[in-house]
Order: structure tokens, then sequence, then C-alpha cells
């Protein structure tokens, strides 16, 4: 953390910042080690002119976050709305360690939280020389995983993998997704904590293996929302399967099918296969995101099947299961050994349904090292 | 939908609001019924000066969204990042329905995705004559719910009943709270599945009855983040049951204790158990919610005992777990009959434990109906 901390310094020297005041409760857990549960009551980081690490929380996360924060000071309030505003107390902190005329970075104006919050902006709580936007700065420091990182990433995958094992096992004509999806995220979950033990934190999700409501016909929907449809002999299936540890996701995500494959099926496969082993040879430090997306739609472009497709090839993942950058064609970041994608070109078919895998890897010096390892060829994933 | 929309347009008149654009993915599904994963891709709402809805959405959410969102457009951009940003083609839809010069509401000024999304903001697209904030406008139409909305969080307080049934049942010595939870979790979503059947749509989690890391001493941190702590012999605990249902939450918890109680913790657990008592006494439509907290302050006080209070007493509930307005000391909005609320003073004693209910309520003409339904004597919880 304390690296993590130096690091964020030095970016903020590049801009110029003198302090910063940052909302994003992933940048948060990412500097400190404080994980926190995200409701009315606003918390945020501070770096005060003198480069100490302050966090702003409610009374009831004090004990908590001086725990698990690695941080120089935690301040708390009572509770939001409370008779005085919590940023009323924020405003006395930013005064006290000197922000006033400073060029302070931050990353939202505000404390945005959905549920119930209102709140003053921070240009109305302190007088800066300057407010200087960070947004996307932290995140940009997530791109590239520590071999750390990169292990609790590959733990993610291993429980994601027998999740999916359990999913695929336990999918059958009459079941619903949801009793498949329950069945097998419990029983890899139980797999997973007893291996583990009391030490393993979530931070997130145990164990799990869906099918987001991409059964049969609906599964050319690529829209993630799980209904509760019931299998049917020869459905195309899509899944999702991961496991968070102490906050890393993982994406493994397959094509299946239910007892049989037709040829159309069949053919809508092997396009989306291709397609994947075409980002997975795209894939190379140096080379730009958007160049394996380009390679991807010229794929898809050589088979006349660009009107089939959705979305683009893939992201980052880490603390998030979505981060940028993006293999898009709009996104001209470069490939580093370090950072972890997911790659998962998909298509669509109107019913018929809808065919995407999707692996997570690591670039590597040369290349990729595969971080999932569910089998991926059709023979496999008829259920 | 029709007439949540005929509402919101009441409102934005009130307001002087020719038009509108709302980013909240809540505040979309309440208005339209079309319900998302938020990722990296923008989604907004839009009201044209001529009062005609439209969503904006990508392209991989254009079928489901026609087919799910009751409004009168639909239009979709490629990707995101893309070659065009979004909000390009965000600005060509404002410009074509005549969103220049008008007065322009908002809910925040861009779309605020943590998940890698980075973007201009709407005073940067369109020439308002003004634009005028309406953060909290729907979250208040949302305040009072209709008797539908009561049914679904009555439907959601029966499984999460059942789970937390469960939940106990499985608690044993030595058993990890991730273990109990997951069987407890798994066992009552396939009730709840096989009863509601294939139209059941979560929009959310399924029934789960779960700890959150509030075992034993840990219990006294009131922070909702699952630990994998294996339980011991007269441990305290918090637990917390629901389920949604087509968005719709709830909430349970319930103080217990692992097979025997100490004088110590059943003094706190009677200060609590009192402590609801008091707050459920002082329900009354036409009364503040800064009121119930006031009352349940007051006998905090009496009992000497406010330096162990962590947190207000409350929340409103609904499509978010929490929503305004609260059981707050600054909290002036009046209760109103139709209005769902939680009711969960809580104390934390370090090294013994934290002691809180939490029961889900509706306002009546003349004080509350209770929505939750298990058992909250001393006797019914012990495991």
């Amino acid at each position: 953390m304390k690296e993590r901390q130096r690091k964020f310094f030095n970016r903020l020297s590049e801009r110029n910042c003198n302090a910063s005041v940052i909302f994003s409760t992933t940048d948060i857990f990412y500097l400190t080690g404080f994980h926190f549960h995200s409701t009315e009551r606003p918390i945020g980081l501070l770096t005060d002119p003198e480069q100490r690490v302050h966090l702003f929380v409610p009374a009831l996360e004090h004990e908590h976050s001086e725990e698990y924060g690695t941080v120089d000071f935690v301040h708390s309030y009572p509770e939001y709305p409370g008779t005085k505003h919590p940023m009323e107390y924020l405003q006395e902190i930013l005064k006290n360690y000197h922000f006033n005329d400073k060029n302070i970075g931050y990353d939202s104006m505000g404390y945005g939280s959905p549920m119930g919050y209102r709140g003053p902006s921070i240009d109305q709580l302190i007088n800066a020389k300057q407010f200087i936007s960070l947004h996307g700065v932290i995140e940009e420091m997530r791109f590239v995983k520590s071999s750390n990182e990169v292990e609790l990433i590959k733990e993610s995958c291993r429980w994601g993998n027998l999740a999916h094992r359990l999913l695929q096992k336990y999918t059958k004509v009459g079941l619903s997704e949801i009793e498949i999806t329950s069945k097998a995220s419990s029983e890899a979950t139980m797999a997973m904590i007893e291996t583990l033990g009391p030490e393993y934190k979530p931070h997130g999700q145990t164990a799990y293996a869906l099918f987001r409501g991409q059964v049969g016909p609906e599964s050319a929907f690529p829209h993630a929302v799980t209904q509760n449809i019931v299998m049917s002999k020869g459905d195309t299936l899509v899944t999702g399967a991961a496991a968070d540890v102490f906050g890393y996701h993982s994406e493994l995500e397959r094509t299946m099918f239910v007892e049989e494959v037709s040829k159309e099926q069949e053919k809508y496969f092997n396009y989306m296969y291709e397609a994947q082993k075409v980002a997975f040879s795209a894939i190379k430090p140096g080379k730009t995101y958007a160049s394996v997306e380009k390679a991807v739609q010229t794929y898809f472009e050589m088979e006349g099947i660009t009107d089939l497709t959705r979305h683009h090839t893939g992201h980052n993942i880490g603390l998030l299961g979505h981060e940028a950058p993006f293999f898009d064609l709009g996104d001209k970041t470069l490939l580093e050994p370090g950072m972890v994608v997911t790659v998962e070109p998909g298509i669509y078919v109107k019913g018929i349904g809808g065919f995407r895998h999707s692996d997570t890897v690591l670039v590597t010096s040369d290349g990729i090292e595969m971080l999932t390892y569910y089998p991926s060829d059709l023979e496999s994933l008829i259920c």
C-alpha cells in the first residue's frame, strides 16, 4: 500500500497537485487496503500537502478503517445526514490540513452514491488555487498488475473453473437457470472455503457460475440479467463463472449446448471460436488495444458476419469486472506485460442464440498466458 | 410506467424544465421498466420538449430495451469508446429533438460508471438555456410505494424469512459463515424459484441470508463485509436476509447467539430490543423522520449507552437497499402512509458484539404494518 501511495504521489506531482480528494471506493481500496460497503454515508481519501494520507469515514467504520486501512489518519463523522452534514466535517479537515489555496486533485467533485445521498461539491467546501481532475489516474495505475495481483486473479480463475464444471454437470433439460446456478455456486463455494480456510475474504462474491438469462433464443441478447428460464433440448447457453478473491475478479464464459447441436449452431460456434483465436494471436505488448479489435473485426468482415456482432472484444479486469482499457477500435492504449484482459468476441443470432467464450489472459513479454483453462472446444461443451 | 412518466413530467414543469437527461440506472428502471447491467457503456433516459421519452443505449441493449422499456424511442450507439464516442451520438439526438436553448433538467452532468468510462459532461454537448439539477427528484417520487410495490416487497420478505430460518437452522459451532450462508441461501433460492416459477425475475439477488462478518466479537463492527469466520459457542451474531423480487428489496436482520447467552449479552440485547420498540411506536404519518431517531436516542441517553451507538435508526427501502429519507436527527421529511422503512437501532460493544434487529415496515394511516415477521425475542434466537 505504501508503494502504491508513493506512486500516487508521483502522479500528483506530475499533474502539479499539492493535495487530493478521492471518492472512488475501488481506488480507496487499492491505495489503502480498506474495503467497505458503500451506502448513503460518504467516504473519502485525502492526501494533504505534506503527503500524509487520511481516511474520512462514518463513525461506524472508524475502528474498521483503523484496523485495515494503511493511512496516517482516520477521521470520522457521526452520521449522514446528521445535524451537521458530513461535508462540514470534511471541510474542517481540509482547512486544518491546509488544503486552501492549493492545487487540489479530485476524481469527482463530490461523493456520488445513489443511496439517498445529497451534499455539496468540494469546490463549495474549500478555496483551491485550482481543482485538477484526476479522473482515471488511479485506474491507470491499476492497468499493470503486480505478481501478487496476478496470483489473486489465478486463484479466482481456479474457483471459477470449478463452479463452471459443476454448472455444466448440473445443466439438464427441465431445470431452470437459477436452480442450476444455485447448486453449482453453492457447491463450488463450499469447496473453496474448505480449501482456503477462514483467512479468505471474498470482498465480493464467492465462487459462482451462471447464465444471466442467456438461455436458448434469449442467449442472443447479451444483456446479462438473470431470468429464470427452463432449459430445453438444443438450447444455446452462454455462461459466466468466477470467484472474487480479496477483491480480485476473473472472467470465464463458455457457449454450451443442451444435449444436441444443430449444424447452424455449430457454424456460428466455429466463427466465434476462430474469432477468439484471432484475438489471442493479436495480443502482443507494444500493440494497441484497438489493433486486437481490428483483427477480430477484419475476421468477421471476411466471413461476412459483422452484422451479428454487438460489442467489442474485451477489457481489462482486476478490482472491477470491467476496467479500461478496452479491445475497441477507439482505444489506442498500448498493451504491456502484466496487464490482465478478457478475450470475448461474440456473435448473436436472433432465434438461435449467442455465441461467446470469454477467457482471462495475462499479457506477457511475447504474447499471452492463459489464466482461465476451461475446455473451449465444441465437443467438451455439450451438456 | 406511463403514469410514473406523467408524474415525472409534472415534476419537470414545476421546476420549469422543458426537457431532461437522466443517467441513474435505478431511476431509468423506475420510469421505463428497462432493467440493465451497468458497465463502461453509457445508458441514458431523455425526455424531449414534446414530452416524448427516449432511451439511449449501446447496440447490445437495443432489442432488449425495445422489448422491456416503456418508451417512445430507443436510440443506440455501436460501442464504447468506439471510433465515435457515445456522447457524440447523444449530442445528435439532443440536437435532433430540439434540446438546444431549453431548460434541461439533469440528475448528473455525465454518465458516471467507475468501469473505465471517460466522457464529456452534457453541458459540453448542447447549449441549454439553463441546466437545472433534478438530483433526488425521482428518488422522491419513489418515497411512497404503490400497493403493487408493497406486494413485491412483501414477497421479498417472505423469501428472506425462509432464508433466515435456514440460516438459523444451519448455524453450528465449527461452521464458517460462508458455509452456513451458502447452504441457507441456496436452499431458500430453490424453494423460491420452484414456487414462483419461470416468470420470476430477481433483478438482483435471489433469496439469501448472511452474516457479513458480524460473528462473535467482530459483530461489534457494523461494516457489512463478509469474512469467513468460524462460529464458536457464545458468539453474538448479526444476520441479514432478503430476496430481490423484480428489483424490490426488503431487510430482515436479527441478533442471534450460538448455543448460549451470557448475562451481559442479554443485557445489551434487551436495550436493543426496547430501542426497536420505541422506534416502532414513534412512527406515525405526519411526524418527521428525525422525531423517530430522537425518540430512540432519548431512550439510549436515558439508559446511558449513547456511546455504544454507531448509526441512525433506519431508512426507506425499495429499488435500492438504502433509500432516503433516513431516521436521522438531520432528516426533517414527514412520514406518509405508503412509505416503506427499515427499523434498526443498533448498539456495538467492543469484545462482546453487535446488537441489531432490522425489520421492514409499511407506514400506514395510523402507525405501521410489519412486513417482516421473523421472531425477535431472545429465546427464539439462540442457535
